[in-house]
């Protein structure tokens, strides 16, 4: 009742709104969110390489993934137009670490802006599309696929201050 | 070397491609999704009701992966465009399972279509866009949330026929 | 309790989803919709041609209705992506019909389709985004417009088959 | 000859254009749109709850409006895109006022903006994409709907300042 | 006056519309089209490799090709929206004829579709985005570059039958 | 080694990626574009007049060129969102030069930005949707029209300052 903390995108009556930054500052600011795609070893082996030249399934998925990021305000409903500064996109490979066990690609991006709001959601709109961009030109080899563990991992600049979560 | 399983959507040179799918069969095609947003159990608490009119997050949430499975071809490039006939997302809350656990809420896409390819991409980008959008508006309360183990559960229809993962 | 009429579009948990129309029919399907914008007479007479070479704000927003109909399923949540056959955009002038009445710019807009279902959203959606371009156009000269009485003349195809309206 | 009103979107020989905002000076600016939905009393009572969850059709509505405010320059040819700080929208339920008469959902739009350019396109689109999503969940039991009386009732900001226009 | 060609997209009063296609066959239809981005030597030669790793710049442009033709329908007003099976977007290099002359890059865009309308327009846009992005990612070295000759080269399915034009 | 140019949208090891605005200056900055579409000189005729009303063909290739501006960064991976202050797009008719020459729509583009990226890709792009639309709405009559020629001819304001090619 007094200092609860609050969903900021649900007003006192439960409707969905945007929030007003009209008074926030227009700072520098940043988000680094992460994710990965588990896939079995030789799907993984597909897509960087052997037989096919290496990179062209991920520089696919990072242009997906740079453009969904421009795209964020027309895809979560709440969320704000800002002007981005700059998107980058990086995948690592992660071998499998036993015998039968997935391989995986992480998937790292970074969203920079000068305004009024955060860009996390741009960062994790593009982790989330590139890793789904990864499944869609991989799926005819593998259905065991999975998205895991996309989340925020560093937030600088804005009322919060830098947050560096991992 | 002869019968190897390749990326379909990479060609013989590795060059990215939307795979024709002009001599496929027109065919009744489902597909079901799920993944989960693992959160704090006070965000959970705070998302499901409390002092919060029950369901208004989700109901964001729902018409946002709605939404973004129409775009489905926009987002992700070598997808074709289909004329979905339904999009169906569903959530379940799963509370914390032991005192220091968090606690989730599961979302499950299914998609239809009578057409010449299969419509995973737009199950799998319902399930993600619901994702992000849970996390969007809670953000302001709970940064630690992940978004987890987004997969295929079910796939019916096409020349692969009935598929059921889990 | 048993044949009570139910919005479609809401399941009987009261959650929104896309009404599957897999088991629909493909037919000739044909929507009018019609509206109007009132102004001041000045307004219309600046618009329809005076020092202004005729027709052209009406040229933009009868482009703008066009398209936007091809966009309705971006635009209203629950509504089913089709592919028009034709779309339609007229414009018809009301002079004033007494000294101090206001004029008024009649909008139709028809839209075709084979498929399975109804076109009334693209039509009514062409009216509403025509009448918008025409204020958006003339709103420096004149804030007291209003658009009035968008609403479906006709409705031909389809299980419910024709209906003319007025 | 002289001072003539002109409209700012249309040049000296008739050629849309988008005016030229860059000397315009960057304020804080509101607007605020009206409009109504008008239908019969059994599909008001059927929105509002009866068998019903409550809310559900305008939770809907309210996000439609939300997301078409932010497109407002995609779907209106000569619109400025500019940077939204708040959209909001309203609902409330007008009941019949006489024993033949028709049932009503008023529906207000605000949206802000620091910038240069007024935001009632977008309160005015916000308004009218959540009538049309009201018109598509319902359609099914109802097609003698109106979207009626759409309007700008309040603008503030801006070289012209506040107008209160009901 | 009798039967004089007149163009399709304009009704006998001169105002644009969508071509009614209702009635037309559902064949394949194929076409193919060219253009071609001119360059400075070096420009071709910073694309092509060099220090540069080969291909990533006409990777990103082949994806943006094959992205807006599926956006067609949004850019070009008249379009129908279609249901693509296939496109495809490749490179040639063509470097300088003689010492002084400008290198280039040929792009060729082929789509296919069973469908009402024909495909030309959508091969055309994605070879000009293709350019265009090409030059988007060179222009900080190279302000000379102009995109040139971009054409139908080939046309089969529909009406007009089979037609190479070069 | 040392100074030789870069592309600037690929980075050391030849990834594309969104290049980083956030520490350029605001300044105003006008960017201007031409291109031109030959056909038969019966096309044009039709185009401009003759039984045709003047001129609407003209008028929707006009919008769409303004709106295809409007969606630059949607359209070009790399290129950054901007607030347009303005977008203007010029037509010039050029009669064929001699007996069995064709004829040319010359296609002008301006666009204006107070912001911290040129608007090079903004004109360019109006030129080519412009061009695109205008062969749309032609292509009936005349299949061997060719876009020719689309280049930068003005470039004011940014770092690098004012630039009159042509």
């Amino acid at each position: 009742m007094t200092d609860e903390p609050r969903l900021s995108h649900v007003d006192e009556q439960g409707r969905a709104r945007m929030v007003d930054v009209g008074a926030k500052d227009e700072t520098q600011r940043v988000a680094v969110a992460r994710g990965e795609i588990h896939m079995r070893p030789e799907t993984l082996r597909l897509i960087l390489g052997g037989e096919l030249p290496k990179g062209d399934v991920l520089a696919v998925a990072r242009v997906a993934g740079i453009m969904a990021a421009k795209r964020t305000h027309h895809l979560i409903p709440m969320c704000h137009a800002l002007l981005l500064s700059s998107v980058q996109v990086d995948f690592e490979a992660q071998p499998p670490q036993s015998a039968d066990a997935d391989g995986a690609i992480l998937i790292t991006a970074s969203a920079r802006v000068t305004g009024k709001t955060g860009v996390e959601m741009e960062a994790l709109t593009a982790v989330s599309v590139a890793a789904l961009t990864i499944y869609d030109m991989a799926k005819a080899v593998d259905r065991s696929m999975r998205i895991q563990n996309i989340r925020l991992v560093e937030k600088r600049g804005g009322k919060s201050g830098d947050i560096v979560l991992e």
